[in-house]
């Protein structure tokens, strides 16, 4: 141990020694602290990952090759950055390829728009499909339409996705994405089409997951770029019946195996309790994945390197969990819970970056009230990033949403979405969209939340329920 | 004519006789021209005209069958708008079509990447094109290379596109668009591609017209987008050969007919004096040409037409020619100049609007010196609109370019094109690009200089040679 690390520990020691649990994280080195927080911030590794998966791997489809690229990938770097453990849990995905997609209005004004597949659609016929268009504001109201008016049409289902930092315009409009073909179905269309679920107004179609149900017919689903939605709508203020062609070819083929990649920093008290750190090393197939999930995992991978290399042993473990295939459905965060399950009362706090780059502006908590003031004081921390201390109502991050199921704490390091959706599933989603200045504020804010964390010692349980 | 054009034009007509040529013009009606003015700024005509030609044609490549639909589209149009003469020209167009378009890189870190291939390039083989790249700053780099280097390869001409208020970056770099094919042939190279002559980072590739000489092969010419440009150039940093394996299947296909369309607001005074209001009505094929060149298109039709509606008979003819296929080697100008080469004598001003729809700032010209007077009587109505007096060395524009040849006086009513060439033959060149306040300030600097200058007695040639 490095002569200024041993000299820190003697004096928190000191301070341990001579406070209560809870009191104790009150006086926790904060020089230390801001010394690791300078240099993180100094450090561009966070974004050098995010450059070196997005490079070296490129896009990374579960259950294609790519996706077991990134496994090997994403071991070599764990230990390329020197974690103390490293190892990979499998999991089972089905394999969907996404082929081609084109689409055009054959009526009232013939030309060609700009589509993608949803993920999980079922193909159109070689021959594409070809019908008039009945449109919905979104999914509510095709939901209450009456079947004569749906029967033998493609749905085209048209929701704006609002702006917000919070990106809570997105949450509000996706099921349009996710049960717009089951809901079209069920009255007897025979396609589903939406306005890409984005905030932007560029010529891409964003993609995503959409689910079928057992007891209705799959029909194919795809998105059209907001652009094409306008100039279909610019169409139909002209009261004339909009006709659409579309061809997609996507497939399903089976099941391959991938894997939950997961690198330690161990702790050095308690070893085996936990604080989880995760992202998904997943992307979509057309972007590279830079902003989802390719900043998280930089993001991730860092904090727990930067840890270990400022020679810091945090008191707890730092378990860094890169997800498999978590944009076709969670998979590689339910195996993780249901493989963890008998170690989950060990997880202190868990947290996911899936959310971009943008500056983290808001600390959310799910904790026993009680640890409040713990997390306060990490919030104080925090506060010279620009970051303030929120509510404790966190859901977590998509691959831990199940953890609080099972008590786990979980935290939001709120990061500004403005601008996420702009790219969110698109051939867009490339590196350049990164600001490296914001990647390494968000670091150091993972790096200040993940080493404090591991030092407090007040009951977390039992968590809030959720509002 | 109603009673208060005619109080106007009887108040003219008084200064008119009162004074001597030059003398005249400082004395015309400035609060007719302030009320056209407020009635342009609050017409929102040129958008619609976009808007209509956008939505109800749609991409309009020459020679393809959206380009006879755009003519037939401008008579009716320049018909609604009331104009006074309406006419077309015939044009004989080579006709290119595009073919799909597809590559990746295959080596090191093989993935997809975006292409499209340039305009005019011929198709690779049907199996593809697949070779190492060899990379060149620019066009110059490639022309003092050695032969060694290039043959059997793949060249990846990678020039940085300049932001600029005035486009100038472009000038700088397309070079390696019209010339990289025939540069790379000549040095034995098997296809050529470039970074895509654009300011934006976003996943489109830009298309343009490229050429060929007589004197080496034909080798398949295409552009990447910036972002997988920047991917290229990582994994050549990594000192790694990188392979390219790309598709194109453009394909010549003979000729066919199209026209420039003209409308015309006849003068009072002297009819056969022309003033000159150009755009063109072809555009690239992946987008739906709204600012290249919609927006023109939309802003002179607009021009002629709101100054008829003004009830404001203008003292000479004002002639609103939108070209044809001026994308694929400014066809429509060059014919309009061979048919019109007697008249050209008559043509008092000429200017044309393809330069997107960005606000006017400046007012260049190219007179005779002796007329500069009576250009910053105009340039002084000009400047609420925030626009300056600028220099007399103007160009004119694409379709108008070889009209100086024949002592044509020229006008740029220069837009601020800052983020033209994010847009600029992409897929992403829609009408949610164009702001309609900024159009309307267009139009209303085009409606005050066309109204202005029809009434210009000054002598405006010999004009000065170019700088």
């Amino acid at each position: 141990m490095p002569k200024h690390v041993k000299k820190w520990f003697i004096f928190c020691l000191t301070i341990l020694c001579s406070t209560t649990s809870i009191g104790v994280f009150a006086k926790i080195d904060n020089a230390k602290i801001k010394s690791l927080q300078q240099m993180s911030l100094e450090s561009s590794l966070s974004y050098e990952i995010v450059e070196s998966l997005t490079v070296e791997v490129g896009p990374r489809l579960p259950g294609s090759p790519a996706d077991l690229k990134t496994v090997a990938w994403a071991e070599a770097k764990f230990k390329a950055l020197n974690y103390d453990k490293i190892y990979k849990e499998p999991v089972e995905i089905p394999v969907w390829t996404r082929g081609a997609a084109s689409a055009e209005i054959t009526a009232p004004f013939p030309q060609p728009i700009v589509i993608t597949a949803l993920g999980g659609s079922v193909a159109t016929p070689d021959e594409g499909i070809e019908a008039e268009i009945v449109r919905f504001d979104n999914i509510e109201q095709l939901q209450q339409a009456d079947s004569k008016l749906v029967e033998g049409k493609i749905v085209f289902i048209d929701p704006i996705t609002e702006r917000h930092r919070t990106g809570k315009g997105y949450g509000k409009v996706v099921g349009a994405r996710s049960k717009g073909a089951v809901e079209s179905a069920k009255k007897g269309a025979l396609a589903v089409v939406i306005r890409s679920i984005g905030t932007d107004s560029d010529r891409f179609a964003h993609t995503g997951m959409m689910r079928y149900s057992d007891d209705t017919i799959k029909i194919p689903a795809a998105a059209m770029s907001v652009p094409d939605a306008n100039q279909v709508n610019a169409m139909l203020d002209r009261g004339q019946p909009v006709r659409i062609k579309m061809n997609l070819s996507p497939a399903s083929k089976g099941v391959a195996s991938s894997y939950n990649v997961i690198g330690e920093i161990t702790g050095s008290t308690y070893p085996d309790e936990i604080i989880l750190l995760g992202a998904h090393h997943d992307s979509w197939d057309e972007g590279t994945g830079a902003l989802d999930d390719g900043a998280g995992v930089g993001i991730v991978m860092a904090t727990g390197a930067l840890i270990k290399k400022h020679s810091v042993q945090p008191k707890r473990t730092i378990r860094v969990v890169l997800y498999a295939a978590e944009e076709i459905g969670l998979i590689g965060g339910k195996a993780y819970a249901k493989a963890h399950e008998k170690e989950l009362d060990k997880h202190r706090f868990a947290l996911e970056s899936d959310f971009g780059a943008g500056l983290i502006w808001r600390l959310d908590t799910r904790v026993n009230p009680a640890a409040l003031e713990d997390m306060k004081n990490i919030a104080r921390m925090l506060e010279p990033l620009g970051i303030e201390m929120g509510h404790n109502n966190a859901g977590g991050g998509p691959d831990i949403s199940m953890l609080p199921g099972y008590g786990v704490p979980v935290i939001n390091l709120q990061q500004d979405g403005s601008d996420y959706f702009d790219y969110h599933h698109t051939p867009n989603d490339t590196l350049d969209k990164i600001d490296p200045a914001k990647i390494a504020q968000n670091t150091t804010a993972w790096v200040t939340f993940a080493v404090m964390a591991a030092e407090v010692d007040a009951q977390l349980r039992p968590i809030p329920e959720r509002k």
